[in-house]
């Protein structure tokens, strides 16, 4: 699935978050996706959440997946280990560059970092594994 | 802080999703929170989210420390790993239970079960760990 | 299986490290494990070093897992976030405490926790993926 | 400190794991190391035990972190998420590649990555943080 394909895919099945995310760029092993920031993904401070950091990750390992094997809609996140380690900065959208490690039958495995837009250093980065229905 | 107080300081100092959650028992290492389940909590197919259960873990996990320390709203999380587990029951509450194993004076780590209100199988574990600012 | 099977299916199919442990207790979803502390385990100034720990808890979970399922040789961790957090004792063992949270056909996952013995404060604690053959 | 001084360093600090391990590579960022792979590291069936990969990974990062701040050796794992994904090849010797993505000044954050000997697919990833004692 291409960058279209896989935004009429999150449209289609994930309506209510849609609107909050961009692909990027797609490419084999890796998949860039923007998430728009809106005052409801802030804390006190103007800070992005860790909740929609968390989330932003999770939707760009996601769609790396669902990029290389079509609309799994049943592909879903067994574990994430993720380190906050920067504040974002203030009034720029966050990019999550995902790389897949591993696809396997059942599991697939990848990471992601995740960066404030124009910035070199990551504010998190993050291990995560899908499971994968049988097909 | 005793659960009335927490229930000030999270209305004082997140204001935006303090209505998702009511802190049910305060105890010296653990702490219950209840995620108030609610449509923009739901994936399609009607399971709660990945990330309002991370942000019911993180947010219990935070509470149980302020809980110990007082409210110091600058301490953030660095490290989150979760394994999600099982499906969550349709039309059921969440329920975190958060237990602090160490309570340093930089760091604080702990662990989270989450449950469907009434099951005893956890719908999903993490580890966490907090920053805390000196003081 | 019980901690007599337990010992024996150790001893046959990782006689290596055989030595280095003893099974405590077994009961339906928890299991106690032993490190014997020895001068390999060290580091200097004389703590646990990090693989150590690491290697408790991945064989206590490992345990666990077959005394509910039977000697799987092929049961593989997929995962393991450890967060280490005090300094162990010197000169003494550790215990470890694991607990299956699931047992699925194909993952089973688990927690563990590791004290020096008679310690109340834990050393380290793990969350543990295990990929279970298909039988 | 460069390559050199890094072995230096490991041998007179970890005397006992230092013939296991050579650096091979150090840049601003990253770092390269091997494990001399032999009998003590594997499991029954000839590949690489879990605790050796994880050691592999602990102690890549921790060079890496001193390369940049000179011989700490107080600095201590307080955290690592570890993904096995692949069973090593027989025989080969395993390379870890070291990346330092925050080094702050009470924690530093990186990940790594774990190969086969002329593998191109990885056998693990690892996300790890150190504490690095005040200076």
């Amino acid at each position: 699935m291409d960058a279209a394909a896989l935004t009429d895919f999150i449209r289609a099945e994930f309506g209510q978050v849609a609107p909050d995310f961009a692909v990027e760029a797609v490419a084999p092993q890796t998949l860039t996706l923007r998430l728009k920031v809106d005052e409801r993904h802030l804390r006190p401070g103007g800070t992005v959440s860790g909740p929609a950091i968390f989330a932003l990750a999770d939707v760009a390992m996601y769609l790396a997946i669902l990029s290389r094997i079509g609309p799994v809609a049943l592909a879903v996140t067994t574990n994430c280990s993720i380190d906050f380690m920067r504040k974002p900065a203030a009034g720029r959208d966050l990019l999550a560059e995902a790389r897949i490690l591993k696809l396997g039958r059942s599991l697939a495995v990848g990471d992601v970092l995740v960066f404030s837009e124009g910035g070199s250093d990551p504010v998190a980065r993050a291990g995560l594994t899908y499971s994968i229905p049988p097909r």
